[in-house]
């Protein structure tokens, strides 16, 4: 693979400059960097930076002020209740960040060292980690090529082939092991075929817990993603469409499961007036009231944010319409997706650029990004079992991410 | 164990009230609550609170508008170099708690699955969960009488005889387990007896993790406790002496173990321009920088919270001298404790006297609270193997914890 242009110690960066083709409008990293000049205008351009323009400063003064930033506080309880009404779910349980939700998440669904757990292959990292961490093994699904998330219907036919139903669990015939869990994520905000998901979980009796960490704001048929299945799981890190600084949040309809996930984030501590019991061994993932009071503020404004990354993608797709071989992704039929990350893909015959396209950009001071590396390429999951991963593999060699800050078309002159 | 007074839900607190014994200076809760009251006055007292006097909003503000609340930013790094100038240790790694600290120094030091790690038996319960993490197991020590942490002297006479070293390794006889490491924690600020430790990690092979998490301002002969082992721990919970809201940070002389820490608490990222490489199972631990902002400002007002922490025992000390069966704990010989939470110890003969104190005091508004219920007694470590224990369950049955912020005195008419 390309690596980008890099800058040797003893290369003036003035030299360089000269280097460096100048403006070809044949070339596609010349007519993308316009295209997206034509949406952000000039200067530097982070992928995706925060948006303070609320209750921010006022809410952090105010958990000061009230001494309660730690673990237990009003804004904690609020910015649940928040969270509750917001995706129309009955429980949240905010957390310190999106993997120690989904951590938990999965030992809730009763993933047990030595499962299995079906995770998509084009991922962030954590969603396999999560699964190591149970002592569970990922096993890696293809994606849709719409949707970019996991495709239910390649991966039924590829268990049908691969799993057998013993004692109603589904077990790997080639590993021996038990496919306890499926973990559809909703990619860059884009809503899985989730019904599909679910009649595939109901045949091959798995648990679902929808990592929803990109997909805060993304509906399907009018129901929040991340509430179709027992549990989903949200991020708020300082990329997202909304922020802690650092959090997450488990979101489920079942009492029992919002109750059990309380307690395992909180030390597994049994309730007493003084003495210091926990029944088993906890975790201390509980997100503090300082930043929940940071959560409350971006909750207030996350309308405003969908409505402005919405805006920005049409304008991406106006700036991008007569580009040829590239084309922008659209939120899938009767989904409304958050937008979190515009994504670009590059046709198959043009996926050698993808990295020219990249170093370009972000020579500019455009910061783009492409699609994870599968994670079935990395160290760590080499071993774990995997479908063929066709599509994944072809989406990780053209997809980038565009700019797209909600507050990117209020700084750009109109 | 008596349970504190309980309120069923049929008896109105009116009529509890009426219930309560009348004063009786003969009886030692009353003895005892009138010696808090001699120093903290009257009114409701919490057990440690947080105190938000320096540039917490100035920080924190600022924190906002540079818009980086997350992973990175100049904050984490501020705080860090704080860490280091304050501990005088050369590398601090800032990560979301304490627990995840400890979880990530006990990786580093090579404890492995199916090892076992000796911690003490009276501690928080986080420090045996940080082992468990590993999948290693907790053999549980028992406890100095005056310094309250694990005495390696009994330890010593312990190991001898239930220990062989085995090609540099210590094996438990009795399990046929690897014993990896030890984990020092310095009880409520109180350092242990550092130098007896590390002779005992010398003669046994045993990696050295000082659970530093109550200790922030505590010294052994000038030298910072967490700076004697491999690795040192800390916390900046918000019970703590000094708060992030939820914090802690791994300390070390060692500076690969430093880039490891680093590497293993940013989700084991690869430094690439724009690549997702992932090199091992990493975590999603490294503190936010909203929180680090928090703790940049705590930090400066570290030194006068010690202080008045110090005036506060010394009031303590005056207070109860008086009253007989009971010994404040007091810093050790060649030491400076942080007096992170001032000890109680009732008399032996006076041990089932202590929850009826803990129920007077808490029922007049002044928090106290036990030591933490040894953790051999919790149900996930009851299998775990332990040294027999008889200090630790005598400081289980005697010590009480009485208010201890350090902003109380200033609350006090004078």
């Amino acid at each position: 693979m390309v690596s980008g242009v890099r800058t040797p110690a003893f290369v003036s960066t003035r030299y360089l400059h000269d280097l460096k083709p100048v403006y070809d409008p044949a070339q596609l990293e010349h007519r993308i960097i316009d295209a997206i000049r034509t949406v952000v205008g000039n200067g530097r351009v982070s992928l995706h930076e925060p948006c303070f323009a609320g209750n921010e400063w006022r809410y952090l003064k105010d958990c000061l002020d009230s001494t309660f930033v730690s673990s237990v506080g009003a804004y904690v309880n609020r910015f649940e209740s928040d969270i509750v009404a917001y995706t129309g779910t009955r429980h949240a349980v905010a957390v310190v960040n999106g993997t120690a939700a989904l951590h938990v998440a999965l030992r809730l669904a009763g993933v047990l060292a030595g499962d299995e757990v079906l995770v998509p292959a084009l991922t962030f990292v954590a969603t396999a980690n999560a699964v190591a961490y149970c002592g569970a093994v990922p096993h890696f699904a293809d994606s849709d090529q719409q949707r970019l998330g996991l495709n239910p219907q390649a991966l039924r036919e590829y268990l049908r082939a691969s799993v057998e139903l013993r004692n109603g669990q589904a077990v790997n015939r080639a590993t021996g092991r038990v496919v306890r869990a499926i973990v559809p994520m909703h990619a860059f905000g884009h809503p899985v075929d989730i019904e599909g998901v679910l009649a595939l979980a109901r045949d091959f009796h798995l648990a679902v817990v929808e990592d929803a960490a990109e997909s805060l704001g993304s509906w399907v048929e009018g129901k929040h993603t991340g509430t179709f299945g027992l549990m989903g799981t949200l991020s708020f890190n300082g990329n997202k469409t909304i922020t802690t600084g650092g959090g997450g949040a488990i979101i489920t309809n079942d009492p029992d499961i919002a109750r059990r996930a309380r307690h395992l984030t909180t030390t597994a501590k049994l309730p007493h007036r003084w003495e210091y019991g926990h029944d088993e061994v906890g975790f201390n993932y509980r997100m503090p009231n300082l930043n929940a009071a940071l959560g409350c503020a971006q909750l207030e404004q996350l309308p405003g944010f969908l409505a402005a990354k919405r805006e920005l993608y049409k304008r991406y797709q106006a700036a991008f319409s007569p580009v040829s071989d590239v084309r922008l992704v659209a939120e899938p039929a009767g989904c409304a997706s958050n937008y979190w990350l515009q994504c670009l893909l590059l046709e198959p015959t043009e996926a050698h650029l993808r990295d020219r396209v990249l170093a370009a950009t972000n020579d500019v001071g455009l910061m783009t990004r492409p699609a994870w590396t599968l994670l079935h390429r990395l160290a760590p999951y080499r071993d774990s079992p995997r479908m063929p991963l066709p599509v994944a593999e072809s989406l990780e060699r053209r997809l980038i991410n565009l700019p797209s800050s909600p507050q990117l078309l209020s700084e750009v002159p109109s």
